[in-house]
């Protein structure tokens, strides 16, 4: 079949369901969402032989371990696709809510309801949780998705587009609410992120390759995140126990999350002080330092182990034990450097000084800016959304971790009583 | 001078006035914005003979009635602009408005800054009052400007823009932050709407075939507008004389506008009593009635002339004194019509059924939606917002009139007291 009219054909579908969906009452996604949760635990064993043969076929493609790793499901990874479910279903409707009507001059009076996008469309690589999460979270915002998963997980995916159809049949709305792609043709991507007629934005989820094709190629929109380039400022006036405390979670505490540090600055005036003992507490945990003179000079007086920094180093999401390290006169020049070097996700300051931490958070132009906090909080759970899509570092539309209100939209509602305009 | 080079020094320089005006406070702004206003009405000569030049070549290279029109300027239009900009600096600073901070179970607490987008490219065609507007519009939401005029006005905005610069200088803020194109090569909008690095997002003004090349051709994010084909749908339960005042002053207030009805709906319960009313008042005000066959034949039959529609007056944007009109069974059928061949702008019913009333704001899938009042509301102005940039159609972003929120964003603000992440 033509790659070309099958994706046609999965897109006026998922139009048609969308108007469906964006009526549907908040019962029956309800109703949907734990039916699904109950067809995966339900069909878990089924779910895991699929997952193992996806494993053996990646394995004998010669695919990375790290790949590897994030195909796999346990028992337990399968449990918590469930619950991940039934926690959207217990989230308020965002569909609907009415915010802001006031009363205008002309006797008209006029507010804001929240609706869906319509149709998104998600690409991801191997994780196969990524297929119930997002059905779930754009079902419960009203949404049609179309789901494309990575080869490696097909038949994984296919499960549970299978538990996700029945718990949608289950609720009476179409299953053409979620599809999940049939096909691994790598066309298909092609058409799903061009189709601007059938698509109202696209959300890709995986590498900085997958996310850079997809930004380079779409003609509907996109919600992305490329790098987390996240830094931790430590102030002149920092509390040394906060700084520490911070600067060693916000490295160590997961290395491979794009709001993990990646480099931290540290004002002179507290360099001498604090580098010393972040320094030790890196070398147990094995993190490589790359660092400026400046730092480099204080580590080795410590007897820290460090290397020197190259410019390049300030613009690496390392995702890895390794840290950039700069010291700096102070708040301006830290805020200059995150804003030329980091990726506009996620940065924090440590300090006391209210007019600095006032500052910072005006002039860091990231999705978020944080005080006396680990980066580590950035993430739609901490922030109280319930649940995440994913995390944006665009500006437009949705900003920072994106929750069930960003696959959302808002009209204008004009209530009248007869006024025409004079 | 190379349009690539000229353009990306446009754009270095717009990003780093955008750093400086996202900081730069309500006093200072507003200053400017009122310096602005004044040098205008200083000026008022200048600018009024300069856009008689730009008239006189446009009439000699034969450009047509409507956009000489547009192009022109009067002492009134003028004194309008400087009003303009005095509103604008009446308004509220949306930059820094913080909102929904709440702690955690983290002990975290989080919250959002509104804050600029950063740099906003606008591309207009003849109207000289658009060059204030936009540049007002954009500073007082903190976001540098990038505006590309039409060529036939390019000596009306040069003096605008000399206005505008010595506002900038007056309050200390920098020049770059509004920046209007000196070439009128196309090659230029094709290089401002693909630096993704210097410009956050392009907003055209203008007609569908600007805005088409715009949309198709950009790699930064567009907020657009194509069409409005927006429809009144007159219910079985409508009280009559609200529908007649409504259906006509949605139709004949003003012809080319995008607010304006394009599209009559009306259910059959009602169309007898309603038609023959409304015909007569089109007829009298020389408005082209084109009708679906039993539209046609209430109408004939009260003596009003009228044709008979195509489809393809269903979807068309007439801008002019001509109205299509289709008689339906009810809210069902009206609803499916205007999803279909709707441009998703602004619809309205008029009704007193509660019920049906609720289902249309819920169902019409549109920017705005209207109950009891007419279409010609759907504007920034009237909805209170004190001024817009446009209309938007798209969900993503802003939808509906885009006023100084619609050009700003907003980040995570997180504080804490030394939380790390567990």
């Amino acid at each position: 079949m033509d790659v070309k009219d099958y994706m046609q054909g999965l897109g006026r579908a998922a139009r048609a369901a969308s108007r469906v969906l964006a009526r549907a009452d908040t019962n029956a996604k309800n109703e949907a969402l734990l039916a699904m949760a109950d067809a995966i635990v339900r069909d878990a064993d089924k779910l895991l032989a699929a997952n193992v043969a996806d494993l053996d076929a990646a394995r004998a493609a010669g695919l990375d371990a790290a790949l590897l790793d994030r195909l796999a499901l346990t028992a337990k990874g399968v449990a918590g696709m469930a619950d991940g479910l039934r926690q959207i279903a217990a989230l308020p409707d965002p569909v609907g809510e009415m915010s802001e009507f006031a009363y205008r001059p002309s006797g008209i009076q006029v507010g804001k309801m929240r609706v869906p996008l319509g149709v998104i469309g998600i690409i991801y690589e191997a994780r196969p949780n990524v297929t119930a999460d997002a059905a779930g979270l754009c079902l419960k915002s009203g949404n049609a998705a179309i789901l494309r998963g990575g080869s490696e997980a097909a038949r994984s995916n296919q499960v549970i587009a299978a538990c996700v159809r029945e718990g949608l049949r289950a609720a009476g709305l179409p299953e053409a609410a979620v599809q999940v792609l049939e096909t691994t043709d790598r066309a298909a991507v092609g058409e799903l992120i061009t189709m601007t007629e059938y698509v109202d934005v696209i959300v890709p989820r995986g590498g900085k390759g997958l996310i850079e094709r997809v930004s380079r190629e779409a003609r509907v929109p996109v919600i992305k995140h490329l790098d987390g380039i996240c830094h931790v400022y430590i102030d002149g006036d920092a509390d040394l126990d906060k700084a520490v405390r911070i600067a060693d979670n916000a490295k160590t505490h997961r290395y491979g999350t794009c709001n993990t540090m990646e480099t931290l600055l540290v004002a002179q005036a507290i360099a001498t002080s604090v580098l010393p003992r972040l320094g030790r507490i890196y070398a147990e945990k094995g993190v490589e330092l790359r660092c400026c003179p400046e730092s480099l000079s204080i580590l080795r007086e410590a007897g820290i182990p460090a290397i020197e920094a190259t410019e390049e180093d300030w613009r690496t999401e390392y995702l890895a034990p390794i840290l950039a390290i700069s010291t700096l006169p102070g708040l301006d020049e830290a805020i200059a450097h995150i804003n030329e070097f980091g990726s506009h996700h996620t940065d924090a300051i440590v300090t006391e000084n209210y007019t600095r931490a006032r500052r910072f958070l005006r002039e860091v132009d990231s999705a978020s800016v944080v005080v006396n906090a680990s980066t580590r909080f950035a993430d739609g759970f901490e922030y109280g959304l319930g649940a995440e899509i994913g995390i944006s570092t665009d500006k437009i539309h949705a900003r920072g971790p994106v929750g069930l209100h960003g696959l959302t939209s808002q009209k204008w509602v004009v209530l009248g009583d007869g006024q025409v305009r004079a």
